[in-house]
């Protein structure tokens, strides 16, 4: 694994959305297809996009708007097989909630209803289900959602692995919200909400069976009170992203990749708790590209920063919100680098998109 | 099977959505849990609704009906296991789309988008997964919906069956529509748009490995228009139900439970082709309960019960349409029977709701 990363950090990213060739010569589904990184890109591209061709799906954003009579909406959905199904700091059951929930608010909508769909294994312990379903009506109720329609079925032993949930969601927009990754420009301001790979370090810890002297709890959380705070703020919000699967790093070169621009982070400013920064040096990975599932990047014009960072600050889930980096120019960059990061030693290090999978089934 | 099944005929419905204690002594899921029956029932009601309480889901409609903005949606959603992946008239891809266009389709909405995701099994061929993808885009065109959001995850070999889909869909209402299961009223007349159990038999006689001189091909099929074709035709229409998972009986005796009424079926009307009743016959299974992919139910006033079946007729869908029973009061069976029989040699039999499942992974 820190091989794979170490040529990554030399290698520029040159694989786009639009991939003609497969990255790796197999005809199977590999562990890697899920992982968030370029071959899920792939696997996107090469097989989902040309059968299911149209304008929504083409904007690749975490939740499509759709018209719905007079008023449009957002529509997401995102399949849950986080393993072990509960973990510190929550389980699959408000991962799945606050997931879908999160897709939603990052296009700008205000979430208001899910579905929920359930892949059982024969065995699972009707305590557990019963334990991952009371959350999910607890996620639910914090984020103001209501879930209202479900569906289950059941596998037998060995073909699944206790519970598979798949959400999707619909949203409300409020008048003249218009988030898209393309809007990010040079100039622009890179937020970060608060600390990263909270979510990743917790699941890797307790696989790993790592101790630390305070334990590393998932940052499982909705983010749609803090994403209105924002758009209130500014209105003007280029860009919102929770970068999951993949991390910060993933999240900001397909903005980068979308928009046609270059982001440029300061690694000092990129907060991560200290437990998280010695896990990932044990385990061997770079806390960019771990998941999260209670933070957001905003991308916001640099006139707006100060009050949305402000503002952040004021909320429950961004109080150590802080600028990142910045939106600039390719030309500045080569022009197949999507996302730099100047060291803590002035180096200037190109990130890129991981391959495959670094962490499976984090989510 | 068979045993279970003649208990079943001999003793009345006694269970009801509300069931206050486990019909099963197991602390654990079961695969009867997930076959549509009254252990699918008793999961519901004692493990979801408690902790998903709301107006729409406490319905238990095949969609919910909420607002967005101005208007009234539909919102369903499906998770599909079926094995094998690939089966006659269809595999998992079309099925997945079609299952949750119906569902939109029987709560009388138009749908317009499906959001699909996807649980893959590490080993599964490319050209497989290319293969159901392919087959969902024509199914989602045939029906006139776009597939505007999706997600993929992959999980270790052992862990999956090759590919799970679950989707989600939204649906658009013609303004005074309002069908409900609770609609059906003594004197209704019940219509099936066709023969049943063509789907559950083809893919039992795949599995069992039988062979018929025609094969037994899926009805797998959208059923949107034909239900438009019933609107249009009398837009009083009480309930539209897709007969899916655990056939007819369970779907008539759902809608008998919940109006409070009963439905009396003339066994004689119900069609059922030749190598679908004797496939039934030779694994002992009762076409009744024996899930369709294709078909409707639909409950009319009686008044409009031939124009409807004209209009069905011309419906590439319900050309075989026919009736089939009647709803009558409670009283003229006894309180706690939802559905009788008439045989073809005049004798009435109670049907009561399969326990658990007759046929796991049918969809």
């Amino acid at each position: 694994m820190n091989r794979h990363q170490s040529d990554e950090r030399v290698l520029p990213s040159t694989v786009t959305w639009s991939c003609p060739t497969p990255l790796v010569n197999s005809d199977r589904v590999l562990i890697g297809h899920g992982g968030g990184g370029k071959l899920t890109a792939d696997l996107i591209s090469r097989i989902f996009l040309p059968h299911f061709k149209n304008a929504h799906l083409d904007r690749l954003c975490d939740a499509a708007t759709v018209a719905a009579g007079s008023a449009q909406v957002a529509l997401a959905t995102d399949a849950f097989v986080v393993r072990p199904l509960f973990f510190p700091g929550g389980n699959i059951g408000d991962l799945a909630v606050n997931g879908t929930v999160n897709d939603l608010a990052m296009s700008g909508a205000v979430p208001r209803y899910l579905t929920a769909s359930f892949v059982l294994e024969e065995g699972l312990l009707l305590s557990e289900l019963e334990a991952i379903v009371g959350s999910m009506g607890r996620a639910a109720k914090r984020a103001g959602v209501e879930i209202v329609a479900g569906d289950t079925k059941v596998v037998e032993r060995g073909r699944g692995d206790g519970c598979y949930i798949s959400t999707a969601g619909v949203g409300a927009f409020a008048p003249g919200i218009d988030l898209d990754p393309r809007h990010a420009q040079p100039g622009d301001v890179v937020l970060l909400s608060g600390t990263i790979g909270e979510h990743g370090m917790a699941i890797m810890s307790v696989r790993e069976g790592l101790e630390f002297e305070s334990p590393i709890v998932s940052d499982s959380a909705p983010l749609n009170g803090l994403a209105q705070t924002i758009l209130r703020a500014c209105p003007d919000t280029r860009v919102l992203r929770d970068p999951t699967r993949g991390g910060v790093a993933t999240a900001l070169i397909e903005i980068a990749q979308a928009a046609g621009v270059g982001i440029q982070l300061e690694e000092t400013a990129v907060p991560v708790q200290p437990p998280v920064a010695a896990a990932c040096e044990l385990l061997g990975i770079d806390p960019l590209y771990v998941a999260n599932e209670g933070k957001l990047l905003a991308i916001v014009p640099p006139d707006d920063a100060d009050a949305v960072l402000a503002a952040m600050r004021q909320h429950e889930y961004g109080r150590e919100a802080v600028v990142v980096g910045a939106v600039v120019g390719r030309s500045e960059l080569e022009s197949s680098v999507a996302l730099t990061m100047r060291t803590s030693l002035g180096a200037r290090r190109v990130i890129s998109m991981p391959i495959g999978e670094q962490l499976p089934r984090i989510c």
